[in-house]
């Protein structure tokens, strides 16, 4: 049907990092979360591409989701971000990041708020709805991400984010 | 698909009253629009609604909008607000008005966002993206508004929303 699935906040924990290493979390009464959670889905989603990584999201702040990114980075996948400038100041860290490591970054600059929040996978699978990629947004806020495999759609979208990736060239 | 289509804002007028009487405009030089809108296919979608219109929205401030759900108000379709409460003590008017005619709203009381920017159209249609319903949203910033059919994805959708009515009761 084009919906791959949806995800929708607040998760109760975080995701334990411990998860990532062979092994798994040791920690005694570790309060993170071992399970999958949205956020582990999200990020798993994200951590699928092996092409290209088209991100256009108001907010960028969450360490967990930047470096998904960073990795993919590092494994050759090519990335494009667009985010806001009012939020890419105060963020600082996540948007330097990309910045230092050579991802294309490009801001709005405009007194008007670029408040989308999606990506584009591969062309392939799209991530979109309420959820700025922060950690208030992971564990606060309710919030949605849909999961979208619909070609049309994704098309409607690419088509955006090349238009605004034109728009906001320095 | 599942999909009915995508609106994309901002767009560069606000859409002119007068369309809404018969005659139309009669302004020479108006600066509003004539032409179909993303806001006019926007509320067009709304103004559809027959029975049942869930709304479970950020912020609510713009009046074409909450026209459009007054009307449905008043021709006997069953509407439910869920907003939050951070957002309707400054904008006053809109969840106001909602209220003053009968309409109920529920607002998240905690200090984190009820941030979706959804509803559902007689449990048929999914209007859902990055768009609060205000003004500044529509002329001003880059959103999207994704128009969904798929049965899967508003079922998923519909849970969400009678949860959160129920956590949100006084
Ligand atoms: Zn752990
Ligand atoms: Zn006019």
């Amino acid at each position: 049907s084009g919906v791959v699935e949806t995800l929708f906040f607040p998760d109760s924990k975080l995701p334990c990092r411990n998860m990532r290493k062979p092994g798994g979390c040791r920690r005694p009464h570790c309060e993170f979360a071992h399970e999958p959670t949205s956020l582990t889905r999200f990020l798993a989603h994200l951590a699928a591409a092996t092409r290209h990584l088209d991100i256009c999201v108001f907010t960028i702040t969450n360490d967990d989701i930047s470096d998904v990114v960073l990795d993919l980075h590092r494994k050759g996948v090519k990335i494009r971000v667009i985010t806001d400038n009012d939020q890419a100041q105060t963020q600082g860290s996540d948007i330097d990041k990309f910045r230092a490591v050579g991802i294309p970054v490009r801001q709005d600059r405009s007194p008007a708020h670029m408040h989308h929040k999606f990506a584009i996978i591969d062309g392939r699978v799209l991530l979109n709805g309420s959820f700025n990629w922060t950690r208030q947004a992971v564990t606060g806020n309710n919030e949605n991400v849909t999961v979208m495999s619909d070609a049309r759609l994704i098309s409607a979208f690419q088509t955006q984010f090349n238009k605004l990736w034109e728009a906001f060239k320095q």
